[in-house]
Parts: structure tokens; sequence; C-alpha cells
């Protein structure tokens, strides 16, 4: 198989709230707009998905988890200079989120976290390394995908 | 902010088995490979991480979730014909995954899952429509990201 991630999905408590955080808070832009599910373009092939959690479990099959603490994933949102971390988790923090102050990392970065309606964390980052500078517009893509 | 996924990381609770399921069984390359985290090319400009779930609770702070039932969240690999869909669920058996039958989806498509050594549900993918198609190599990126 091709080592490729073509949608990312969560299953949401209410999707109500999870638009107006995405949507009105951060500012993004669906692709899709139903009442079960919302798409944004999140990457040049890659889609992010909010989905109804009732739905969601219809689907897939079973009942989602809902244990304390967090969830054993995290998505990240890279930028080119530490001070666009600040302001990604300035407007993060606008739009309502639980915002962690950023710090530098031993490895030569500088990250923050915020958590959205669900609890789900999103680390923005500067990374100076060559991996991190991949994934930030204005390289190239890479070649594979 | 531009509405951007750099990194999908799951936190893991043994490497070593997450690190034999993609590279020995799904045949992926790593981009990094340390003891402690694997990385993959994901897409264009995305990385896949694992991460062994102790050095990720240190970092991200508090405890992940232990609890049954479903991740509230999945991953899609999409592919260019239903075919390519059963080959990808019998790659993914071969390797040691519970797998789902594929099955035809009301809105079109052929889809199965199939669940990594931490039960995060893949989404095997073939989506006729147009965010399917977009997400599948051979188009060309979207401008976006």
């Amino acid at each position: 198989m091709d080592q490729r991630i073509s949608f990312v999905t969560l299953a949401v408590a209410d999707l109500a709230t999870s638009r107006r955080f995405y949507v009105g808070g951060l500012g993004w832009e669906p692709e899709l707009d139903d009442p079960e599910v919302v798409m944004f373009d999140a990457g040049p092939r890659l889609v992010f998905a909010l989905w109804d959690r009732a739905a969601f479990e219809a689907e897939v099959g079973g009942r989602a988890v809902q244990g304390q603490g967090l969830l054993p994933f995290t998505l990240a949102h890279n930028v080119e200079t530490p001070a666009q971390v600040d302001e990604v988790l300035s407007l993060a923090a606008r739009a309502g989120a639980e915002v962690g102050r950023a710090t530098d990392r031993e490895w030569g970065g500088y990250t923050g976290y915020f958590a959205d309606p669900d609890g789900v964390r999103w680390e923005v980052a500067w990374n100076p390394g060559p991996i991190g500078r991949r994934v930030v517009p204005g390289t190239d893509p890479t070649p594979r995908g």
C-alpha cells in the first residue's frame, strides 16, 4: 500500500459546537457542511472531518470511549516562525480553547497546545529541523503521496 | 490561521509492536526511527508519528485514556478502485490486523476498516465523489496548504 493518510475524522459530541469553534473561531472554511458532518481541506491531499458522534458510532460500529484523560493522539499545525506559534495559540484562546503556553523544546523547536471542544489536543509548532521544514507551505511537497 | 494538519501522532502502547505492524506488515518506510518515536511521510506535507505512550504522556502532560470502546477518531486511506480496497484490507489482515469486510456505502463508495495494534481504526475507502477523488494521487493537489 502507499503510505498516505487521506482523511482524519473526529467523532464530536456536539457538531454545532465544533463547527462554531473551527469555522467561527479559527476561521476554517468547510468544503462540505452537512447536518451530521463537516469536512475541511487540511492539506494538499488531506481532508479533516468532524462527524456527529452518534452517526460515527452507527457507521463504524460500537460506542466511542468516554473515559477521563488525554486522548491517545494529537494533531499538529506547524508554522514558519515562533511568533506564529503564539499568534495561533492566541486565536485559539479567543475561540474559547483551553491553551497551554508555548515553550522552547529540547529538540530545538517552540511549541504549545490547545484543546478543541472535545479535548483533542492540537500542537502548534515551530520546528526548524528537516521534518518540520518539510511540512510547512513554501516548501515543495515531498514527491511521495 | 491556515487550515492545515501537519502531523498526526498516535500514542502507542508498545512501539516495537507498532513498528512491526506499520513497517514490517504494511511496508511503510520511516523517515525517522528512534527508540521513542517513528515518523513516516503520509502525504505531500503530512507526517504520521508513532510515539511511545509514556514519552507522549510526559510531553503532553497527563495520562492517556484507557477506556473500553472505539477511539473517537479514525484515519482513512483512500484508493482509486474498489479492488484496491480489498487488496489493502488483505494486506492488513496478513499483517495481523483485525479487519472488517468492505461494504458498499449508501453514498456510493466502497469501504472497510482495519484496526492497528492499538485499536486505531483505518478506513480503506474508494470514494468516487469529488472529495474522495481529490485526496488520491494522480489528482493535482488542491491549491490550499
